[in-house]
């Protein structure tokens, strides 16, 4: 049996064997829980001496990291930022040139809706180095939490994650012709806009009728599973006792879900 | 500082205290890497009784279950099944029902392109408590390895896992309307069809000159990465030096990387 502090140690080391000048890390936190990181992320928060992080990754993950390293919040919540993605490609570029290794902990995997590419854009500028750890996307872990598939042979052939925030105001692209074949699709970001939603996915083929799993708090001890419709994604929207991000997943394969997820709650 | 062994202990934690019959752990194993498991794969995998696994899932993984634990290889190869689905469903409700901590565990996360829906369905028709407990999907661990995002404000609004396989011999079902609009595509078990892949690429609109990176072992310490375009597909398909499984992530997001793999590359 090999140890798990053995397995630790060797993905530490990774790091500490590295000579010369400082480095960046950019580490998907995961869904929330501490332990959906993964155990390469967890080492990489122990080497780190300095932790850069948004808000949505909770305190006691940040609290994996050595009290001496420092950590700073750079806070990005919804309708707030604190420091701009510009001020934040400065910051880990500067911390690694001082010799540091800096650990960049995102919410997620960093590839995903993680704005890691205009950071690799500028560590690959600096001439920084830098390495990508992944991490448990939202999508993935709210399918894990109601018991079901993301993809289901016979059913549904793809899996396609989509923001329903979109980018920069042109929140409609990406959303055409998505729906077709059965494929799964996952939607971050998706409570507020429930009607939108619910209009885009009609408008790209699903029926109102199309069953839909919305997971508040994925991965979390306090996620909470909803089963309904495509058509019941506004009243999703205008719950009041929602304040946790929400993962809307939907299609037919989320038609196994209802039951499933209910049997999976109690059995818990 | 929380430890990492009390975060280790409070993951345990969950399956000990639950009383009663056993139950099933549905486990992503992740791309390899025994350190991109999760710590709540490796707590499930310490506390398990009986680990059922597929042939991909590599020894250093399963060696972290307990010695007294028996270990059952259902292993799916390319071309051959040692086991049923059937057998497989029939298998793991057995162990459970004899009160049994039985983890199934499949490589990367059970509900992309893993088949936990049969096994899901299964163990809800049986009566048995199941969790599933997520992991590093491939696609998401190639993106880490080639220092790439798969979703890029501005540029890639949408990434989508597919399989170049296919289901039952339907193979083409899910390509229609996929490459609009900019999103990435993350083709699995992609080496074999490389001419086929690039075809459905062009006829779901991509261009020939779309970038690519194909990724072989990712997520090991073996990774090779392969940067080039749509065009190259067949020629990566004639590489007899590539043995391992290829993930091919397509799309326009992934224009930053061929200088950006390289220097990660040599950086790292």
């Amino acid at each position: 049996m090999l140890s798990f502090l053995e397995l630790l140690d060797r993905a530490t080391a990774r790091w500490r064997k590295v000579p010369g000048p400082g480095r960046v890390l950019l580490v998907g936190a995961g869904p929330g829980s501490p332990d959906l990181l993964t155990v390469r992320a967890v080492a990489a928060l122990q080497a780190a001496d300095v932790v850069v992080h948004d808000q949505l990754v909770p305190g006691d993950i940040v609290a994996l990291a050595p009290a001496r390293a420092r950590r700073i919040d750079v806070g990005k919540r919804k309708g707030r930022h604190s420091a701009t993605q510009a001020e934040i490609n400065a910051l880990i570029v500067s911390q690694a040139r001082a010799g540091r290794i800096v650990v960049r902990l995102k919410a997620g995997d960093p590839g995903v809706f993680g704005r890691v590419g205009e950071e690799i854009a500028a560590l690959t500028d600096a001439g920084v180095a830098f390495e990508v750890i992944p991490g448990i996307t939202a999508a993935v872990a709210a399918a894990a939490d109601a018991g079901v598939p993301l993809t289901l042979r016979g059913v549904a052939p793809t899996v396609t994650f989509i923001s329903a925030h979109g980018a920069d105001g042109s929140s409609a692209r990406g959303w055409s012709g998505l729906a077709s074949e059965g494929g799964t699709l996952a939607i971050y970001m998706g409570k507020s806009a429930g009607a939108l939603v619910r209009d885009r996915l009609v408008a790209t083929g699903m029926d109102l009728a199309t069953p839909v799993i919305a997971v508040e708090n994925a991965g979390r001890e306090q996620r909470r599973i909803i089963a309904g419709h495509v058509a019941d994604l506004p009243s999703i929207s205008e719950r009041s006792d929602l304040d946790g991000p929400v993962v809307i997943l939907a299609g037919p394969a989320m038609a196994v879900a209802e039951p499933r997820a209910l049997s999976h709650q109690t059995a818990a």
